[in-house]
């Protein structure tokens, strides 16, 4: 048995904080402003939010006295007629400056051209009745990127319905849901009956949404297979294979555009998207979209061969994941990660109907921490 | 009268490239990917989509003859059977690798206490019929980031209207609309008569709502003046005061939620958000919203007293636009960049009922560019 021991006193006053003997044995500093803002008490349990505006601290607050009482740290602020308390273990979980946990905050797991019979199915029905099944699914869509719903009914209500269980429906410039069938007047690649490259949808908007939702009514074509690969499992190999490369389409923002009779959307994307680990989140990928690169002729030197690379490496048989959505059946996928795309289909040979809409990532996160955790005021 | 000579030749081919001499004299190196990328037939005229995947190509492009004729540059490549041809004029816009130029990219003007009777007003049936208007309204917004809008119908559809004249309702976690009024149980200072303190909106979101519409329904209490600032306009002046602090406000990310039964919104923001120019675009505040700052307390031993400095800054007469806002009118203004708050009103004096809805920046430039610009394929 080892005993901690410790000769430190429990609180020492420094011209800007505090030094605090924490459970454990080891002392921690905490800066006085944010020990004044983060009093328990600047949090309403009703409202939920933070009540307390130090903008309205009219000096740099000092503590008149403190010391540990009880497992907590006392503070009688200077100036004020008031007392805070914090939990030491509360405290403890600030010291190092580490960002607060979260429950949504789960290790993506790459998959490959095989993972068609693994992918995580559920049924509309049991995601509709049971909050336990919607968390499950929302983990498949954070871990693996997508999902099956299975047995739809075959109603727009249905999509709408489940949209709901993770969020709103997020309108585009073009609206609200998309009818993915050939169009007489076609505005968009996707409704022709001609293939289509893979990409990764509306990359011209300042953030494309987080979440699509592909609501297969209808196929009973001949052709258009379904093609769908995780593009963080081939930016990871990218990454390993050319580092240089990487770096530049992970840094390298490049243009895209959407444009028609009633908009011109604009945006600049990166083509591999980081998260705050530095680990790759997603990819943004769209021929149709690209505009015409607006960078240094000397920068594209180098990036033109990087980003052909990278789109080389998209379209190998290693990722591709080919399969046949049927009608009833739903595709759920993080559209920032996950890249689709169609082989060409015989618009003669019968119906082909995917109605399809889309849902913030920040949302589905929402609802996922709302499910699986405790939070802070429950 | 100057004559401008030139002994270079019109095109040399380099390993990776051309050099061409372009109208005016001056010589500019095109890369090879790029110039077989942005031939003029990668684009369709019909969907406006581009059409050519680079993806494709199974080694990098290379001219095997390139001459100018009829000031165009015509390319044809080798092993393949396509001649590019693009003109001069063209070719010389991308040559010193600027941005493409965006009609929307227009300077913004800050504002100060003084500027309510020049707020930019519209008659709501005006813009409804007049697409030339609102190009003005939308104009205001991007320059000034607020406009009022006046004569609106008593009905959720004028409001709803309205938003479609630039883009979508962007619904946010809590929905489509939202209701300032009164709440039996508030789950946000904003539903109680109590003062507000100055915010920007939902910074819990990964991107928070660009576009704030507030249709005032009924206004006859006392008291609630509504109070609002131009952060551009602050923060502007912020930089040249204290360049150091605005430096780690512009660069820290600090947490923000939001967080009730249903909901667990988190995301991290700058205080000072910077456009592509550098420019300060906006801020983000939001004491109620603001999560306990999980930085190194090192960190935060600078950063708070930069935060109430600019915080205080906010607060000062120089920038506080104080009026009331009148049933019938609707102030629409930037989210990121218009700082708003309101005193506190007296409950039972009279009604008061402002129905509030989001709409998004990047719709609402892409709405601007379609009205104001020919477009690349018009």
């Amino acid at each position: 048995m080892t005993l901690t021991t410790s000769s430190a006193a429990p609180v020492t006053l420094t011209d800007t904080g505090l030094e605090v003997l924490l459970p454990g044995g080891k002392t921690a500093y905490f800066n006085n402003y944010w020990l004044r803002d983060n009093c328990p008490t600047s949090f309403d349990s009703q409202t939920r939010e933070r009540v307390f505006d130090i903008f309205h601290l009219e000096a740099a607050p000092r503590p008149r006295r403190a010391e540990v009482v009880e497992g907590a740290l006392e503070i009688a602020w200077d100036g004020e007629n008031h007392t805070s308390r914090y939990p030491l273990e509360w405290l403890a979980s600030y010291a190092e400056g580490k960002r607060r946990p979260d429950p949504s905050d789960l290790p993506r797991r790459a998959w490959f051209a095989d993972h068609y019979p693994n992918v995580a199915r559920f049924r509309q029905a049991d995601l509709m009745a049971d909050k336990a099944k919607v968390a499950e699914w929302l983990k498949a869509l954070i871990v693996e990127g997508v999902a099956l719903v299975t047995d739809m009914p075959d109603s727009d209500e249905a999509l709408t319905d489940l949209v709901k269980l993770m969020g709103h429906v997020r309108p585009t410039f073009f609206g609200e849901y998309f009818d993915v069938m050939t169009h007489i007047e076609p505005t968009n690649l996707a409704y022709t009956a001609k293939a289509l490259e893979l990409h990764t949808d509306t990359p011209a908007e300042d953030m494309a949404p987080g979440v699509q939702f592909l609501h297969c009514r209808a196929n009973s074509v001949e052709g258009g297979a379904n093609l769908f690969l995780d593009g963080v499992a081939v930016a990871n190999d990218f990454r390993e294979l050319y580092p240089e490369d990487f770096k530049l389409l992970a840094e390298t923002e490049v243009p895209f555009y959407c444009e028609h009779d009633t908009y011109d959307v604009r945006s600049r994307q990166r083509v591999i998207e980081l998260d705050a680990h530095g680990e790759v989140s997603g990819v943004t990928i769209s021929q149709h979209m690209a505009d015409v690169f607006d960078l240094p002729q000397d920068v594209l030197d180098r990036y033109y061969p990087a980003f052909c690379r990278f789109g080389r490496m998209l379209q190998s048989a290693k990722y591709l994941m080919r399969f046949r959505i049927n009608a009833g059946e739903c595709i759920v996928f993080d559209n920032h990660r996950i890249v689709h795309g169609r082989e060409a289909y015989s618009a003669t040979s019968g119906a082909r109907y995917l109605r399809g809409t889309y849902a913030d990532r920040g949302e589905m996160r929402s609802t996922y921490r709302a499910l699986t955790s405790e939070g802070r005021f429950k």
